[in-house]
């Protein structure tokens, strides 16, 4: 895939200063891209580089053109334009002809191009150009919107619905039963059958491996513009506000509701029905066990240490409290 | 689906108050049923929402009827009830008919309802009434019981054993080779074939994308009523104990032994080789790192912080050792 | 499967003292084994067991021989030479005759053994005595090295490369998009194009339903003798140095890089751009957020507590900061 420069400048909105005219054939950091390749720089400690660089262009802001000795596109949110550029230089997997398909006749796919394997349910609708590689299951009932790309091995599960635009990963299982169990007098679990479903908004993209448990009664709730990463957990009824993100193996227990713009980092626990307000970060592998009412950034987990250091400060930890009394410090004292 | 009242009652053994005939075709929160709509009450804070619901039918108990307006099911344990009463609700994924199955001829399925991309092994044999969704991998001499529903995607290794009446969810993979590696003189690992596999009991549950790997000489077991929610991994040889619950994302490593009626939260980390008696409850994100032989709650997790209050907090815990030699406390002063 | 007693000492190329002639049909521990049955000891504290075995043989070191009163193996690493022996009583699951593929006509499969529901892309080639069980999708343009078993269900995506003997089990996927997104001005994020791959080397072991990302323009790398667990994360442009194991559930952020020969347990979350040296020993469920320059051991979680004594420790944790100016001491004592 190659382009003249000045196209790309054309399509990222980019004021081009230099050569419209010379190929990009590809995209690199600022140390290794060559003359045919596009860079970018986000961040003025990199500068050294920038000057420095033969690559065929770079992608920079206002602030920071002096410093650039070759063409430049001029843009307010360099990372943004970058990130819009590595989309014109992606390969995409070739979607076999599928020769083996269980489509039930009363589905409606419009063009969807399907690979081998897929199994599509009774009443399922799916909108314009929506793809779905191999071995894809969707269920009975399911709505899936335009625009949409859904990887190799996803399941989506009976009544669940996608809006448009959304990129479901590889092995990843939406609307799957929650973990609800009721006991019995003989300390024996009786599991509750999962009446809601699963609504995700537009422009979603949920990673590989993960889950998102369909509600009891109400839906779980993946509001527009959501990403979440790899092997993440969501129980049911979960509702996740509109441009939160999640990292990686972050688990959220259910009936817990986040708001808008979060970032939750990796490994992260949220325990059951809590409420998370807009505007929160909470850094990776952090245990979330109240409410959060206040935006901000929030972390907890133990510093690491070296081993034996960690055994001391481990043990005496468990001592605080007694400490406290020997020292004869009141709660009051703390506040 | 639409049940006459009275029906309800009699399949869940309650004792009904008010009208038997009307047509009961949903269960909603107290709060949001209508007239159609069956709700239930299983908590006494709750108590308002009672008195002002406009449900056709309350499940609750006899401590709360006389604040029912409405037609009440008495029944003993209310959540079990609603946990009972979900199942009449549920709707199920049609099946396809599957045209592309590979079932080797050694295989004996009875009346096993087969999805399509389904493979079956040589000497699997499934009981009575026992379904497979799409694309299940079942691997030579398994044997699952009656009444087990796997669901799409599940891959059950060779040899493995399910009980009657399992629910296997999506992308489970069980029975697949453990962690275990040998190092040689020259630092490099060499894995060991694991001989053993993973024998599950009657009533178990697992949930979607969990791993249980099969044993190294001995079995993995998963006692009867265990119920295992998504995305955990257990690994070789671990015992779980009769009708204990896991909670999404935990790891419970090597050789542990975990006993009955145990409550593990969500992201809980055990780790190898201990022992966890009966009627423990470990809270979502502890470590568990030594042996449990007492019944009780127990937890371990930083608590979740502003960020600057964290790093302040973790830098004074990093010193706690050489705090307490400064004010001069001896270990034996907090005994 | 049996073999005579002198073969497999040859095999595994230990001393015999004793009957070479006795027949061995299966592996069991000291206590377990029987006259047919193969045992091992690894550490002196079984000595008991090794003293009692009724095993018809025993792998064992020098300095245990005199306590052995069965047939002897002697080895230099008797555990090592366990791992060697299970291989030789693996049943390997069969694999079906497929009869419903999608081969694309450029790949080159060797003699690749293949079952039922694989779907193999345009220019994929693969190495000799290489085997994909059923379902598995290779994208276009892979590379699959020589002697390797891939499990059912996993995917490998566009572009990577895997070296000689390598194992992945089922249901991971290697190569799927990476988690980066830049957002503009209304708070949305854009999602990154991944143009890296993964590039895996020689025996290489990956677990059950992990996944590995590529990288954003360079590519994530997996060097020689990896062995990686279940349900493991490892982001976009991560290194892992040779002969580094990676426990269960796992998450390594975005471009990390980790040494040779570590030992990371299970449930570490390690955040991104870090660099961590060769030999270093990472304690299950420890988060890693910094640079790690010397080999040894860490360790970094809150002590498992009775529920409220974990209560007012972490209570008092959270005021450390108001007790030591309480108490007059300063960060410069504790130095």
């Amino acid at each position: 895939m190659t382009y003249k420069l000045g196209l790309i400048a054309e399509k990222i909105g980019a004021e081009l200063i230099g050569d419209s005219e010379i190929d990009i054939n590809g995209i690199n950091s600022l140390s290794k891209a060559n003359a045919n390749q596009l860079s970018y720089i986000a961040n003025k400690k990199y500068i050294d580089s920038l000057v420095n660089t033969n690559a065929g262009a770079v992608i920079l802001s206002e602030n920071m053109k002096n410093d650039c000795k070759t063409n430049a596109l001029l843009v307010s949110n360099p990372y943004l334009a970058f990130a819009k550029v590595t989309h014109f230089f992606k390969s995409n997997n070739t979607i076999p002809k599928a020769n083996n398909l269980n489509i039930d006749p009363s589905a409606n796919l419009n063009n969807a191009v399907l690979g081998p394997g897929c199994v599509i349910g009774k009443n399922v609708l799916i909108g314009k150009n929506t793809t779905l590689e191999s071995n894809c299951i969707i269920e009975d009932n399911v709505r899936i919107g335009n625009e949409c790309h859904i990887s190799s091995s996803v399941i989506i599960q009976r009544d669940c619905q996608l809006g448009n635009n959304c990129t479901i990963l590889p092995s990843s299982v939406i609307g799957s039963e929650g973990f609800g169990n009721a006991l019995d007098e003989n300390k024996c679990w009786h599991r509750i059958a999962h009446l809601g479903k699963v609504v995700i908004g537009d422009n979603v993209c949920i990673g590989s491996n993960s889950a998102i448990d369909r509600g009891t009664i109400d839906d779980t709730q993946i509001h527009s513009g959501v990403k979440i990463d790899n092997l993440v957990h969501i129980a049911h009824n979960v509702v996740i506000g509109e441009n939160t993100a999640i990292a990686a193996k972050t688990g959220i227990a259910g009936s817990t509701v986040i708001g808008k713009r979060c970032m939750i980092g990796g490994m992260v626990g949220i325990v059951g029905h809590l409420n998370i307000t807009d505007d929160v970060t909470i850094n990776a592998t952090s245990t979330v066990n109240r409410d959060i009412k206040k935006p901000g950034i929030y972390t907890g987990f133990f510093p690491l240490m070296p081993h034996n250091a960690w055994k001391k400060a481990g043990m005496w930890l468990t001592k605080l409290d007694k400490i406290t009394r020997i020292l004869n410090i009141k709660l009051k004292d703390t506040k």
